[in-house]
């Protein structure tokens, strides 16, 4: 392995960087991070006779800030393939995690020039495509997945969506473990439940959207993408890590629905803080291949582990013209690309939503699924407590004040508390 | 969340079976259990009203057995879709891991019933037909990823893929960053070396094979395989968790080559014990996708952290007609699902193979990157140490013996020791 540790190098707007946290496993933060940067780029544990003098001096890495253990690197731009998410990651976050030399690594974030941004597409729609294609102008989305998880047939599933919009509900999207099963399917699914939706519109004036999961092997997954659209859908779902890099993308390229991308399995790579792969820097990555709402956890005690941190980190990453989240992380600019719309969602109920709203701001889809089927008059007045606490919210009444006049808020916060 | 606990549960052959590592996080083990079976099937974090009992009657999990942090958990079949690799995780390696309630979490294993296991295709060449396209009856396959990983161009490539099989190499892979670059273009680099193998099959008079990394999203990468198949090339291989499940599921469809899975990225899942997947769990999963040679670690100390056992458990799922790696983990019937070849590799040098052979048979490929490219006297001389390696080994000859009539293994010897 030859020598990458080149502290006094400057990094110039054409090199991809990479930050890391790094621990060497009996071997000193200098040498495991020059092993990083040689596996992520050019070489490998021995000297090989056919790296050359001119080779290394046209793509050799340069680890160019050593911090306690946090690692930066700077990469020639020749390194990657431009709109290779897949590549691009073999590369900065491959072989790398399991070097023996390496006890913990994490890949915080990657920094991406001009035209590697330029070589993905971004999201089609975003923030305000989706806000257009709804008329919400500047509330909050109120949400909900479908519950149970499973077990309901394809009318029943759409009754719920049904009553869900009728309470209130902007956007009913499907569980992410429901795709094509034997006691629901796929395409009847689509077809009763856009039928509701139809139903939902002519009664309440708003426009409604519905998320089908399409999560499964790539062209099957189009086939139902299409078969959506064709029905007359507005949206499709995809399990983004379960599926993978590549697939999202050919999703991108491939139907012209905004895409909502639902994250199970992230805390497997994400939730240990010295190891995997941080939940903004994949958020990076997602906007950048083109999803137009990303969960991202809810910024305050829900089912989930998520961090406040991790889920506003995210939120960053995903919403901003350009980004800087702390000093381990570096300013990306987005050069155009289009926003993607926050989900706040994991064992969120209607008196969260206030809550949710103050952290993470008005760009947001707060997504309910027990806290509103679980209200004890069911799933329309669980919708309709929802927004009510959202209406509480954009007029600046407290919720106990709201609950005042409006019994299925009451009847919430009788349940959870306010 | 209503009970799942029923450890008197006899699981039947027709239910799915998960078995995880958990640890829960300020609740009793038994409570985690509960909410992992819940969440990672019908159930959320509240009693919602959608959840009626016959459907808690068909499809209800059952936590059959809790030892320790060990805890198994038996499915209805109706919960998963057959042939959807990509569903299948979202539910039991989905969100489960986020759960506030689960400090930790390790999938260890899936145990499939026939009609899921018969719903995949498995590998469309797997042991025996790689054996048959190259008429290589019993030994070990010796090949070599070209190096450096990035750096040369098409016809350097193309020209030390040549001196590898002159050697003695069965076959050449390219890197798991080596796609379609600037300096290294893909269609040529796969005509200029095709072209290569051809004249090294001509004058060595063995069948050669060439292994292009075809990685990038989903239908440039199927494009890539026509390309190599059009090009009358006769493997391609795929960065298998960087593209995803549901690419490397498209590729086994829609190509008539046999596929080559890199792991890259796989220890953020893999290594720490107690969090994320078990190696051997995906290696499993890929078996039943079809891919038909899988890096695997090596068995041995090489730069990898890969232990002994990970490959092992990884080997017995790939290369097994029924297994059972250990009381954690479940046996399972392949039903003729083809066996996977295990590929050995990361920093293996010649001296070496003897040992990766005694641990893991001769059903492998052994691949050589520094260990051939960084022989003192240059690839060719690094590939014929290796097959002398390898022959020394077969023909029950010491390493130490056949070095003294072997100068290209004596050198080698010297360079890294016997």
């Amino acid at each position: 392995m030859k020598n990458y540790l080149d502290l006094s190098y400057k990094p110039n707007n054409k090199d991809v960087l990479a930050s890391y946290y790094l621990e060497g496993k009996g071997v000193s933060i200098r040498e495991a991070a020059n092993n990083l940067a040689g596996e992520s780029s050019i070489d490998t544990w021995t000297d090989i006779q056919t790296l050359s003098k001119s080779i290394i001096r046209k793509l050799k890495p340069s680890v160019y800030s050593i911090n306690g253990n946090y690692v930066k690197i700077a990469y020639p731009p020749e390194l990657f393939e431009k709109g290779n998410m897949s590549q691009i990651l073999s590369s900065l976050a491959g072989n790398v995690f399991g070097l023996k030399l390496v006890k913990h690594l994490r890949l915080i974030d990657i920094k991406f020039p001009k035209d590697f941004v330029k070589s993905f597409s971004g999201p089609r729609f975003g923030v305000e495509g989706i806000r257009r294609l709804t008329h919400v102008e500047k509330r909050p989305f109120v949400g909900t997945i479908i519950k149970p998880k499973l077990g309901l047939n394809e009318k029943q599933h759409a009754n719920v969506a049904y009553e869900a919009w009728l309470g209130g509900c902007d956007l009913v999207k499907d569980d992410e473990n429901l795709t094509n099963m034997k006691f629901n399917n796929f395409k009847k699914r689509v077809d009763v439940t856009l039928k509701m939706m139809d139903k939902a519109e002519m009664e309440t004036g708003e426009k409604k959207l519905y998320m089908p999961n399409i999560t499964s092997e790539t062209l099957e997954m189009l086939k139902r993408a299409d078969y959506v659209y064709d029905a007359g859908g507005n949206y499709v779902m995809i399990d983004i890590l379960t599926s993978g890099f590549a697939s999202v993308h050919t999703l991108r390229n491939n139907t012209k629905l905004p895409i909502h991308a639902h994250r199970a399995m992230h805390a497997a790579l994400t939730k240990n803080e010295k190891e995997g792969i941080h939940m903004a820097a994949l958020a990076k990555i997602f906007r950048l291949i083109g999803v137009d709402t990303l969960h991202i956890g809810t910024a305050m005690v829900g089912k989930m582990g998520t961090s406040i941190y991790e889920t506003l980190d995210s939120e960053i990453e995903i919403e901003s013209k350009r980004t800087k989240r702390h000093d381990h992380a570096f300013s990306q600019d987005w050069y155009g690309t289009k926003k993607v719309f926050a989900v706040a969602s994991g064992g969120l109920q209607p008196l969260m939503i206030g809550k949710v709203i103050a952290r993470m701001g008005l760009d947001v889809v707060c997504n309910f699924g027990g806290g509103i089927h679980a209200h004890p008059w069911g799933t329309r007045a669980g919708a309709v407590a929802a927004r009510q606490a959202l209406d509480a919210y954009m007029n600046h009444i407290s919720l106990k004040e709201a609950a005042k006049t409006r019994i299925e808020l009451a009847k919430a916060a009788e349940k959870w508390g306010i």
